[in-house]
Order: C-alpha cells, then structure tokens, then sequence
C-alpha cells in the first residue's frame, strides 16, 4: 500500500511523561522521524547540526518567524526554540511519518498552522500519580507544586483539543496505544482513496 | 480506563477474505464478542441456541423486522438472516466490542441504524490476487467469474462509505491492523471525555 507521511504531534500536561514516551518510541522500531528544533543557544558538546538541532543566529531565527517558516516557535531563557515547517514538510513528502513531541502551547501552533497533524494527547493515569512524579523531581517548593498541580488540572481541559488521548500508565504500553494510532490512521479511508483510482 | 464497548463491521468485496480474517480475529485473544446472527432456518446437526444463532419461526422474525429489532436482516434461498438489537446493544453496554462480519449491503443497513459503529472494509491486494482467488473457488464459469470480478469492482467504490480501508494481503497482517483500528479507536478523545470530569 502507498503510505503516506503524516504528522503526528505528542504532547500533553506537565508530569505526563512525553519526553520518557518519546524517548521509547525512538528506541524501538517505530518507523519515525523526530522533528529536529531549530534554536538559536550555541550547540553544547557533541550537538550535530541537522541531527541535534539546526543552530541559527537571532538574525535567521527571526527571518523564519516573519516567512512563517516554523511550524511552532518559543523564547525560552533568551534562546529561542521553533520547529522548522520544511523539514517536516519534506519528511512527509518522502512518505516518512514525522514525531513532534512537544508541550500544548506548541501543540497548540502547530494544529492552527497544520491541522492535517494527528494530535495525541499523553496524561498520567491520575492526579495522585501526576502529584507523585512532580514531588519525585526533588525540585519543587510546595508553593511551585502547588502551581504546577494547578496547571496541570488546568491543562487536561485542552485534551478536547486533540484526536487521541493515551494513559501513561507503564510507559511501553503507551507507546503500544501510540504504535496503534499510528497504525490506525494510515487505515483511514480518506487517506487511502487512492486504493481506488488504482485498482 | 473505563472502556465502553464500541460496534466494529467488517466488511468489504465478496472475495476479500472476511470469513478468514474475522476467525483468524476470534482465534487469536483479541477480545470482541462476535455478533450472532437471528435466523429462520433450522439448526444444523451440533448448533446452539445463542452460540452459533438465534432461532425464529419466520413469524417471530417478520415481527423483530416490523419493531425495528434488527441492525440489517436479509433473505437468502428463503431464509432470513439478521443482526438482533439487543445483543449487540446488551454487549456494548456491558463495555464489551462487539464484532460483525457481514457484506457490504448489510453494513450498508447497519450504517443507517448505528451510524456510531466503526465500519472497516477489507480488500484484497490487488485486482490480480481478487481474480486468482475468485478462480481458486473452482465453481466459477467463464460468465459468473465476469460478473463476480466486475461486481468486486463496483463494491470497491463503497470504500468511501468506510471508516478504515485494511488490505488483506496477508491474514495475520490483517489482523494486525484491525487490532490497532480497535486500539486506537478507544483512544479517541470524544470516547473519552469523562477522564476530564473524573480527574
């Protein structure tokens, strides 16, 4: 069957675990393309251009924002952070599935400049455990704890947002419902009409 | 997760190989329950009441047909067939996927009377491996052979009718995929908004 590429966009509230889920998917099989950030912070030890990260100076950055060349962009600590539109684009057009694992806002971007992406929404499997991993960081005042919890409630609300929603309960299970998904869509009759005029 | 049970309708152009994917399905540990089908024919030697059919005196059928107790029904060599209700409707409330294989025209009926039903076509590889296995039935002349590949043909533009398009290349492939059509369609976020009021 032709397959043709299509975006999937992982994202989810604070504490559900993306980065650990993505981090999975990659390692197996998954015949994925990550996205590849472009940022403007200078590249840390061992970063490779095009494989890390594509580094651009401010000037550039800048220049990709006003052609509305990324997809999704963010100022993070002075730096900048974006996910360029020709890279997934020419992934696509290769036939090859592209993963974008991102945080909502960023979701959020992407679906208002590509509302063909696959949006999947990850959230831990209860408040309780969604407290827990946040407490597990070893990080948090119980002031920013409390906003984070916060923020989190509040985020679950944009789950209406999104085409799928996947519990994070053991990590390789989720990445089995993620793998499903995938699956799924490429089944979908309006991406196999094609099936049609071949036959 | 709190699982409701979801209708799924396997169906597609005669020679796709439903029959073969739907008991490779049920042998495997997928868990579905297969709907059973209301007839007016006698019992065969070892059927049973409620595992292989329903049975009904013609009179009890014609009265289901005029309450609108059946999703389709058909009459083949003067014998009605069709989909009880109740089952599928008692099974899917108990939170339990309900499975039907059937041919397009019935899927088509069952369309109107459960438009929430997951309907997937099956279809062979390729016109080629239809034909082939059309002929490897051995009761085929040259006319019915004619009239069976074309009528394939027009079934194939029912396709848009469908929800998902699986190719049936390989049964266990096939299976496969209908799994993660199943997997991902619990995963849809409008099947899942009570997680946002449970939080």
């Amino acid at each position: 069957m032709e397959r043709k590429g299509i975006l999937f966009v992982l994202s989810g509230p604070s504490g559900a675990g993306k980065g650990t889920v993505c981090k999975a998917l990659m390692d197996t099989k998954t015949p994925l393309k990550l996205s590849i950030s472009v940022t403007t912070r200078s590249p840390r030890d061992g970063e490779q251009e095009g494989l890390n990260y594509f580094f651009r100076s401010v000037a550039e950055f800048e220049e990709m924002i006003a052609a509305d060349a990324l997809l999704e962009w963010a100022k993070v600590y002075n730096n900048f952070y974006g996910t360029p539109r020709s890279f997934v684009e020419q992934q696509l057009a290769a036939g090859h599935d592209v993963f974008l694992e991102i945080d909502i806002q960023g979701a959020m971007q992407v679906k208002r400049r590509f509302p063909n992406g696959v949006f999947i929404f990850l959230i831990p499997p209860s408040q309780r455990e969604l407290e827990s991993r946040i407490l597990g960081r070893g990080s948090e005042t119980t002031e920013s704890f409390n906003i984070r919890t916060s923020a989190a409630r509040d985020e679950l609300q944009k789950m209406r947002e999104y085409d799928y929603v996947v519990v994070n309960d053991v990590v390789a299970d989720a990445c089995v419902r993620i793998r499903s998904i995938i699956e799924a869509e490429h089944a979908q009759v309006r991406r196999n009409l094609y099936l049609i005029e071949n036959w």
